[in-house]
């Protein structure tokens, strides 16, 4: 078999075959593949795509790359959250200790923010103290002990997908479905859980810009899945604004201690009450997803999801006193107010802009080796639908940067204010399975 | 400037600008842009295709990224002789002559064969002592003596092409038309003669299968010359079968030999008189095409083009004595014939099928590396349109190899004989210039 003619059945339109998947994810892992054929199929890839069986067939070559993660020692259902990012998306610090109240097995491996969005593990990292570099044999124990553990990816797993997705980064071959999908999905399913749950973000502060993208997103995700033998839905939501109130690493994790204090913001508290009675359906712990909502909503009123977070965070090494008292976050030196010009109701705040901002501000990553400041980052006081006088606070910028005039105006400009008034979507657009 | 955003442009359909392809030429061949990028712009421009501006910037950026060669030193107007490559042509040994006895001044870079076609360096490489590596001004001072020289490209002139198009040979981005037109262009425009014509074949035997795709390539090309400012024009001329009915070096060479002699096969004889005659009106040595035929036909019946041959071998080292009694030429051990089965015309001879089994007798190469039996090849009896009986023989094959009966078959199977008449087809089909 050679590379070379793979390429080109992938060139002229035709299905690969499951023996030339495994060659090319084989071969490219270990290095007898290079580069420039790996990049050449890639493109081929983005413009003829793959069909499920390719799809999948893809997925479990390269979950098989490296290290699978067997969780069967533990018993129940052990079930992983992924969202594909965003801006403000602290959702996994919200719903996985909710959930792990209620019963629930959630065995997550996360990764780190880039560019305008952010990374559970980056947030987790603000709290002082905790460690995300957990073993395998030390996740399983904690997952034991107390339900939950969220932790970083560790090399051995899947490395055929860390060299392709470094490649096809340097490449612009990283927006192809089949490709996206294979790359989230055998990360996912070698991460060992049995159930998982998508939320599949579009708008423009999403990976998909379109609701019709991120739905062909989370079919093909949720088809692998099924053909893998796991309980794979998604949920498809709005990332046109950023979600919740907070942009940034310790202002997310205290908005996320508020959350599962009953204090949420509404997106974000609907989100997570729809993802947890999702996972619990999945987790076979209720019989209906209203019966699931009830759970989720009584594990923040009776504060038993809170309780669950400090439990994480002192499991991992962090100091739950952050968490009892978030005032002991540091802030950062200048909280500056971006006010409104005018009067009126928000009827946009473009998440692209607030990422980039707050990533300028410190809060992230232009290159994997830039260095966070946790304090960073854009507090929101006004959400889309809310009605605004002329002078009234738009949002804080925490920043500990000095030259930031022109971040501050691309702030400003984020928000669109006009006097009719907005007619709000929900967060959840839509719901997919197999 | 960024090579990613370049892919990026391109894989989304744009036209690149002179500064974006001027970026990845001189970027690819200093080795800043790496082989992976170079293959996924290649393969995103074998989806996207490129503009004719963009075609002719791609050609002048990598003609220029080495030597270019400077011919105005000599007078008159220098013509470039290219074919696409085919099996059996010999057609610049015999044209090259003829045009030169009738005052043109040829400068002819050459290449090696490679698969089932051969190449003009081999064939001459064929006659004892002929040197193909002459220096720039040897080649400037023989085409000024005798006004032709047929040399082997040097190392300097167009490296970019040269890592480009081994790059796209094992990345499955050969077959993309403004790239081909390119490569060849590139090269010869490098060589620096005033007008150029082009043998574009299609065919089983050729590189490009169809009339519409040679037709497209030939265009393509002719537009770069145009544009760049060379008197281009080409000839669309069949490789359905072999032209002429010798296949392999020193077989060809002998037929070439005896074209100038008055005695050449119809369709090879064909060729050359229309070739010459462009090419002498290219050289502004005649007012009209068929005065230019005129000319090429005397040039064969006053053997003054044959005389041509004897000094062209003369002044690059070779042993005239081969030219003027082609018996010398050392013959292979082995000549077997082919007989046909059945009697009535013959349909097809599969030039595809021939080019690759005189490969395997050893005249040709399937890697660069192999070494040529010069003596080695097939040697066409009858030609489509001729009328076989049963048991005549359809050709001899010349090997030194002895396990070649799978071979055998092969050649047998790419004859077909039918009992209809066929109405022959021309040999050239037709011209295309700006």
């Amino acid at each position: 078999m050679r590379m070379v003619d793979i390429i080109e059945r992938k060139r002229d339109g035709h299905a690969l075959t499951e023996e030339e998947i495994r060659f090319f994810v084989k071969g490219y892992s270990c290095g007898e593949i290079p580069d420039y054929q790996a990049s050449a199929l890639t493109m081929a890839i983005y413009f003829r795509g793959m069909n499920k069986e390719e799809t999948a067939i893809l997925t479990d070559a390269m979950m098989h790359s490296g290290e699978t993660v067997d969780l069967s020692v533990i018993p129940g259902i052990k079930v992983d959250k992924h969202s594909t990012g965003g801006v403000g998306d602290k959702t996994s610090l919200v719903v996985g200790p909710l959930v792990a109240a209620c019963g629930a097995k959630i065995a997550k491996m996360s990764g780190r923010g880039l560019g305008h969005t952010g990374g559970t593990l980056d947030k987790m990292e603000s709290i002082p103290g905790m460690n995300v570099f957990v073993d395998k044999e030390d996740f399983i124990r904690q997952l034991n002990d107390i339900g939950i553990a969220i932790i970083g990816q560790t090399a051995k797993i899947d490395p055929a997908d860390k060299k392709l997705y470094a490649l096809r980064d340097v490449t612009a071959t990283v927006e192809s479905i089949p490709l996206i999908a294979s790359s989230i999905m055998s990360k996912k399913l070698a991460s060992g859980s049995d159930a998982i749950l998508l939320d599949v973000k579009f708008g423009t502060g999403a990976f998909m810009k379109t609701l019709e993208d991120a739905r062909k997103l989370a079919r093909a995700m949720v088809e692998i899945g099924d053909s893998l033998g796991r309980d794979t839905r998604a949920v498809l939501t709005d990332m046109n604004q950023p979600l919740g109130k907070a942009v940034g690493n310790s202002l997310e994790v205290i908005e996320a201690i508020n959350t599962l204090q009953g204090k949420g913001p509404r997106d974000l508290v609907d989100l997570a009450i729809d993802s947890g009675a999702i996972i619990l359906e999945q987790a076979h712990l209720v019989q209906t997803y209203e019966e699931g909502c009830e759970r989720i909503m009584k594990a923040i009123d009776d504060r038993s999801g809170f309780r669950k977070l400090v439990e994480l965070v002192k499991a991992q090494g962090g100091d739950p006193s952050y968490i009892e008292n978030p005032d002991k976050f540091e802030k950062a030196k200048y909280i500056i107010p971006v006010v409104s010009s005018r009067a009126g109701y928000v009827h946009r705040i473009d998440s692209l802009s607030i990422g980039l901002a707050a990533m300028k501000f410190g809060a992230g990553r232009a290159t994997m080796d830039d260095v966070i400041d946790m304090s960073a980052g854009i507090y929101l006081e006004k959400k889309v639908g809310d009605k605004v006088e002329s002078g009234d606070v738009l949002c804080y910028c925490h920043t500990n940067k000095t030259d930031i005039k022109d971040i501050l105006k691309e702030v400003e400009e984020a928000f669109l204010v006009d006097e009719k008034k907005v007619v709000l979507e929900p967060i959840v657009y839509d719901y997919i399975h197999a």
